[in-house]
């Protein structure tokens, strides 16, 4: 991750690619904690049919798109 | 999904279709992360009786939504 | 739901009225996700009487309420 | 409820005022779900050992703290 | 906690402060449920052993660092 | 944790490097509550394939990086 840029700004061009950013960044958050793109794959099963997961998943975009929409003053 | 745009504007003309516009970017945030609308389907019953899960939708919404209105300037 | 203006406005009078608003934006949170008042109704039991879910309502209250007052200017 | 003034304002004379306050804004969240204070006193024991709950509990009165917060201008 | 005067100023001199003072304002929300220092004390190994209420109480944490760090302009 | 500088300022020079301190943010989160190092090294394993906790961590990482964003005015 140190050695990558990932995150150059926090700019879209549209809400749309704002929320394609949020959920980037959701995921990258799940990244750190969990390093090991094999463990992660190999977990996915355990959350993408629990509904319960699919809706914290949602959540943790949703906070994300607050802060990504809120950098491009709301695309006004 | 990347293929369609679906979110062109965070823009609403009254705080009622601001609040509709939540409900749909909190089950955008659903579908990226599960985007097979079948499986979707097949796990719906698992959580419209879960009152727990409902009320963690509930939550989503209401992340969204503070986005959405704020955008819109709260619509005054 | 798509007939009826149900949000015509997030200004309320009083901060208390605004309080009010943001208990009926969570639990239209609800109603979106679970459309039948039936089974609503039928769920009520379990949930009514758990205390994690009751904390969770609570939670979604706050977070319209932070909306609607920041709507209202905290009515200062 | 409906009858009494709970909510006159957001304002308070002190940080810490405006903590009660977020305190009790968790709390009128809860009771509008279960408005019986019998069953309420009920529950009592089920929550307030058990530390996830009492965690919980705390993060709604940290969101309401935020709203009580700002409305006050940081008491600056 | 009526009689003690522990919250006088949400300022800080350095972030870091503000961040001792969120952590502050999250073990006090849970003393206002459970003012028993007795059970707190004993319910402290059903915690902090368990990872998902570390995360939780870190999340409880971050919402008052949000509140104290505007109140600071950030420290800017 | 008293005796050290980690937390100078929330500005950063990048939106990723603040990415980074939201990271950080939310470990020291999770320090202050289990402070000893031996026993989140033994917990690590319940969390890091538990992917329910994984989304919780990378949530309480959203949080912060709001914080952070905001202090660094969105580095635009």
């Amino acid at each position: 991750m140190a050695d990558d840029v990932w995150l150059p700004s926090l700019k879209t061009a549209t809400p749309q690619e704002g929320f394609d950013l949020a959920v980037k960044l959701a995921r990258v958050g799940v990244k750190v904690t969990q390093p090991s793109a094999e463990v992660r794959s190999s977990l996915r099963a355990a959350y993408d049919h629990d509904t319960a997961q699919l809706i914290a998943s949602s959540q943790v975009i949703a906070i994300h798109f607050q802060t990504v929409a809120a950098a491009n003053n709301y695309w006004s």
